[in-house]
Parts: structure tokens; C-alpha cells; sequence
């Protein structure tokens, strides 16, 4: 991609760079969602009052760790990156708005945690129903990706990439989508199974894909 | 642009970093805009009062896009500039100062965009207003570097820039004054059309212009 | 500075980074300070009930300048430096405390600018103190660089370095403790204080001081 | 670490930005914990009600200060480190999740500073126990990299690194565990104990360990 005139086009670092921003604000605003408890309205103690806040913080946590590993995975897909075009600008954009609606589905999800029936069910719906958006989000950038050569850093081994997509995209589609499920039952599980699947993620990152790219 | 002693000057480097800084940071707090129903005072079902805030979704969705898209030409330009004088400092800085109101005028927006009558047409003023200020900005900024050859980076066409800026800026302020038109009869409509026009440029970016500097 | 081992240390380039980072979130922070009238406790029109919102509007206008011109000039005088020590740390780290309360000052004043007698001037005197802290850091922060000729880049000229100060900063403070005098009158005068010292500064900036470096 | 293909891997470089932008988010947030008394209610005056919230400008400094000692030093450990795997993603991801809640700890303290009893005790045990895991997230961060020499920068000594440690971090925690017994008698005395030992750390900092490095 050739800019107006001379300047060296380094687009897909700029793009790398400016999801780390939108990333690390979202990651980082999350903490908006713990709210300390109003002295003049306190009843009873701190201690009890900031207790029964635990769905904030288990969100808190929760989000936090999801936010973090797509970070990571957003700046490896990018890493693979040599040229942008404008449906992969696009793509990125549209993975980004999911994500900075993140702190916005953390704070509805611990306001109604513990609400029960369907309030409870429709905030742990919301929450998966964006998780999943934002994976495939994340899938489509990376599949668009690795099906154009074209758009690959040179050297880049186009087949060991769209192995680890199959790894690691459609897998995490196929949980998020058993997480809608799963907050039909129960919120609290719906987060938990969030919480697992985040934790799940910290093993699994796209990176084993260069195992296939060394054999 | 020489600074006080030695060390190699690229201001313009510097700039498009700041910028990116401000409208990465303008984008994620949009995400403040959409509130959470406190549960204490729902009324009805969480899911009726999460869809009454339909508005609120809408005018994220719409000014994420609009902000994705000058974060990306705001980029483009600092691409051609290879030097940077104390008016494109400050054109630069009024600018910044319009998109990073865009989270004000999203809220004002989506509070008001059902309310119907005046106040709603207000709103819808206030949002195409505030848009338009941004495009003359970025007009301003764009025309300035692209009659200052002294300012535009080694190699750049400035027959093409100015080219561009016939086909992009104009084209773009034409539109955002429509919109002021659209915000007298409907604020609903008004947002579609900053929807649109945000989709219009997706596709018509500043970049095409190479190929009038490659022909 | 040497680490504690092999890589090439850079700890100015990295200060400059960090506080373009404080800065840009600060400067993009002012926009909580506009707030939207929530239409269910809207008396009147929209359109009063914005334009009575000037203050907020002036506020916002002024403290982005004011923001924008710091970090204009943050960003030069790292240019400057070419080695870090603690004391360099710690001056940046009080610059900056200063500098990231300037959304509190600046909503402050707008909420007491029209408050009139005793309250607007208490918020008029602490705004106008926040920015004579601020000028004063960025005073004692350059003055410590330019008189340790060790910490200053290579070719950098001290004698043009400590010219500049004496312009720069000196008249800076001397301007931010008139306005202290004018918050004993009047608020709002105040505040066009504030911005014509903001708009004096876009045109009278460190860089000058080349000119004395090339004399 | 190898990507899927062939461009240059410098994670360690990232993580150093990404937490970067977390800290320097982290530490303009803190703004938002002070609140401008809302005019419609002040009682008294308004230099009486800015002087009753000196607990919140208290607290803003100190968890100010220490989240710019924090930064210092989590980019002082990533320029000793060469190489990233993925427990150390895993300790830094834990190490930003305590950082960024301290904007929500520091509005915590300083909301029930002044409430006496149970409450003022309960605020300060929780801001000194997450002041406590940053401390414990960032030793372990530490000593895993010093543990690990195939980490380390090329030409980084181990040895000196690891005396570091038992210097800095160790001496840490203790200081972070005798805040905790401080907060059970007195959260004022306990949030002064924090500002201190701030205040210490501008001092000793980890780079002396340099000094080792060079003996």
C-alpha cells in the first residue's frame, strides 16, 4: 500500500498500535465498574457492603483477563501482518468497537449477576452475545488474513497460519457459543465459564502455530 | 524545523503519535455513553430497558465508525508531512479539540434523539455541528500542508495532494452540511445519514489519490 | 544512566513517551466536563439548557489549549535531554501530578464560574494556583536540564537552552500570578486570562530559542 | 520466542508499551476521584467543602507517586529482558490488573479516611492488601525473569539482577505487610506510611544494581 508520495508505509504497525491503545484504555476503564460504596448512604459496614460487590470484581477480573489475551493475540495476528487493505482496516475497526464495549457488558453483568431469573439471564446473555462478536471479529480478521498471501509479512508460511486459525478461532467461536447456553441456566456460570475459557486462552495462544511452521 | 541543539527533529512523527493518543482514547469513551439500568429502579424487564436504549447503541456504532475513519486520515496525512510549522501545530490541536468532544455530542445525541420536537432537533444540530467543525478541521490541516510544499515529506506529489483534497475534504464538508439540513426534519434520520456517510468513507479514502501520483 | 546490563538505555525517549501519554488522557478527559441535561428533570428547552452550559463549553476550550501547549513543549524540551537521573524522574512525575488535575480545576471553575461572589472566586484562585503549579514544575523541570549540561544531548547549546528559560518559563510564572490577581475580581475574567495566555504561548514557544543556537 | 513466521519478535518491547499505556491510564484516572461539590447542594462555602475533601488530594498524591514508581520500574525489568514467555504474559497481565485497580482503592480511602472505626480500617486494609499484590505481582515478575537467564537481555548479568531483587522487591513486600498492621490502628497514619515509603522509592530505585554490574 502506497502512500501519496515517499514516506515508508508501515500501516500494519500502525494498526497494531493503535489497537493496543483502544485495548489498553478498555482494559484499563474497566475499573470504573467497582464503585465505592456512598458514605452517607451506607447501611451497615464496609466490610459487608463492599462483600456483596463480589460480582464486580469477579467481572472485573474476568473481563480483565479476556481483554489481555485478545491484546496479545490481536498484536500476533498483526505481527504476521506485511500489507493492509481497506476490508482488513475495516475488520479491525469492527473487532475494536466490540471490544471497547467490553467495560459497558462487565458493568451490566455484575449489576444483575445476582439479580436471578430473567434479568439476570438476559445481562449474562449480553455479555456472551459480545464475547462471541468479538471473537468472531477476531476470526474474520484473521482468517482475511491468512487467505490473502498477498497481505502476509514476507516469510510468513501461509498454511501453518490457517492451520492455527482452525486451532484457535474456531474453537473459541465454538465457546462462546456454548456460553450463550450456558447463561440460559445460570449467570454466575456464565461468568465462571467465561473466567475458565479466559484462563484456557493463557495456555492456548495462536503462537504454537510456529510448531507447524518449524516441522 | 531545528530544535534548540542536536538530536534529529520528526515533530511530525510526534504529532501523528499525539493524535493517535487522543482519538484512541476519544473512541473507548464512548463506551461511557452506554449506561447500565440501575436495578434498583427498573422498571419492567432488563431486556425492555436495554432496548429502549437503542439510541445509545446506534450513536456508539455511528461515531465509532466516524472516529475510526479520521484516526485512519489523520494518520494518512502525517504521512505526507516532513516537517511541521507552528499554524500546523495549531490546526492540528483545533482539530483534536472537535473529535475529542465526539463522546459529549454522542451522549447529547442519543439522549435526545427520541425526545422528539425541538429539543431533539437541537441535538441533532449540536451532533452535525460539532461533526462539520471536525471536517473543516481536518480540511484546514489538509489544505495547509498541501499548499506548504516546504512542508510535505520528500517525494510527495503536491499536484495529487491538492487533488485529493478537491475529491476528499470538499466532498466530505458538502456532506456534513446536509446533515444540518436532515437535523431540521428528523434527529433519527440525521444520525442514519452520519451512519452512511461514515460507511461512504470506508471506502472512499484519502489513499486512492496515489494512483493519480503513480500515473 | 546504564542498566543493569546490555541494552541500550533511552530513558528520555521513554519520558517523553510517558508523559505524551498522561497528557493525551488528560487533555481527552476534559470532555466528562460536558454534560449532557438529562432530559427527565429538563426544564425548558434544550437549547436554554445547553447555552446556559457556556461556562463548561469556555472551561473546555481553555483547557485544552493550555493542555496541548504543555505538551507541545514537554515534547521539546525532551528533545533536549539526552540522560535521565532520579531527581530528573521525580520533577517529570510532580509535572505531571499537576498536569492530570487540570479536568478537576477545569470542572470546577465551570460549575462556580457564574456562582459569583466568595465561591467563584475560591474556584477561580484554585484553578489559576493548578496552573501556577504546572508552570512552575515545567519551570524547575527545564531549569534543572538546562544548568546539568551532562543530562543535555549531544550539540545541544546550554547558553541558547538557559536563554530560552528566562523567556519561556519566567514570563510563564509571572503571567499565571497575575491571573491569581485577576480571580480576586472576577471569575470569567479569569478564565479569558487563561485563554489569552494559552493563545500567546501557540505563538511564543521554546523553539525560538534556535535562533539565539544559530546567531 | 518465534511468531508464525519471519518478522522481527521483540515482545518484550511491547509488553514494556502495553503497560505503559496501562499505568499512564491508570494514573489519569485517578482524577476521577476528585469530585467538584455540586453548587445546587453546597452547604457553606465552597474554600470549606474543597478543604474537607483534602483526604481525596491526599490519596491522589500518594497512589500518584506510587504508580510512577511502579512505571519506572516495570520498564527498568523490561529492558533487562530479551525474551517473553508465556507465564511472564501471564505475571504481567496479574501485575496491571492490581495496578488498575488502584484508581478504585484510592477513591475507596479516601471516601471513608475520616469515617473512624470499622469503616476507616476496612478502607485502608483493602488499599494496603492491593498495594501489597502489586508489590508481590511485580516480585514475582521480577524473580521469574532473573531466574530465568535465557530471559534476560543479551550481556545482562544474573547475578546482579538477583541482588537487586532481594533489595528492592523483598524490602517491598515487607514495607507493603507493616502498612496492613499500620491500617488496623489508624487509615490517616496508614495513608502516610504509603506516601513514604513513595517517597522512598523515588530514592532507591532498582538501577543501582547497576552498580553490582559494574564491581
Amino acid at each position: 500500500m502506497v502512500p501519496l508520495g515517499a514516506k515508508q508505509d508501515q500501516l500494519e504497525a500502525w494498526l497494531d498500535f493503535a489497537g493496543a491503545l483502544v485495548l489498553a484504555i478498555a482494559i484499563t476503564l474497566l475499573v470504573l465498574d467497582l464503585r465505592v460504596p456512598v458514605r452517607d448512604t451506607l447501611h451497615g459496614s464496609l466490610t459487608t457492603a463492599l462483600a456483596e460487590e463480589w460480582p464486580a470484581y469477579a467481572a472485573y477480573v474476568t473481563s480483565f483477563l479476556v481483554i489481555g489475551i485478545i491484546w496479545v493475540n490481536h498484536h500476533t495476528v498483526f505481527e504476521l501482518v506485511g500489507r493492509v487493505d481497506r476490508i482488513l482496516l475495516f475488520l479491525n475497526l469492527l473487532l475494536l468497537m466490540s471490544v471497547a464495549a467490553i467495560p459497558f457488558i462487565t458493568s451490566l453483568l455484575s449489576e444483575y449477576l445476582l439479580a436471578g431469573g430473567a434479568n439476570a439471564r438476559t445481562a449474562a446473555l449480553v455479555y456472551s452475545a459480545v464475547m462471541l462478536a468479538m471473537s468472531c471479529g477476531f476470526a474474520a480478521l484473521y482468517t482475511y488474513v491468512a487467505w490473502r498471501p498477498a497481505l502476509l509479512a514476507d516469510g510468513v508460511d501461509p498454511v501453518a497460519v490457517r492451520a492455527s486459525i482452525v486451532r484457535f478461532s474456531a474453537v473459541g467461536i465454538l465457546l462462546y457459543v456454548a456460553t450463550l447456553v450456558v447463561a440460559l441456566f445460570s449467570a454466575p456460570l456464565c461468568l465462571l465459564a467465561h473466567l475458565l475459557i479466559a484462563l484456557y486462552y493463557c495456555v492456548q495462544q495462536i503462537r504454537p502455530g510456529r510448531r507447524s511452521a518449524e516441522a
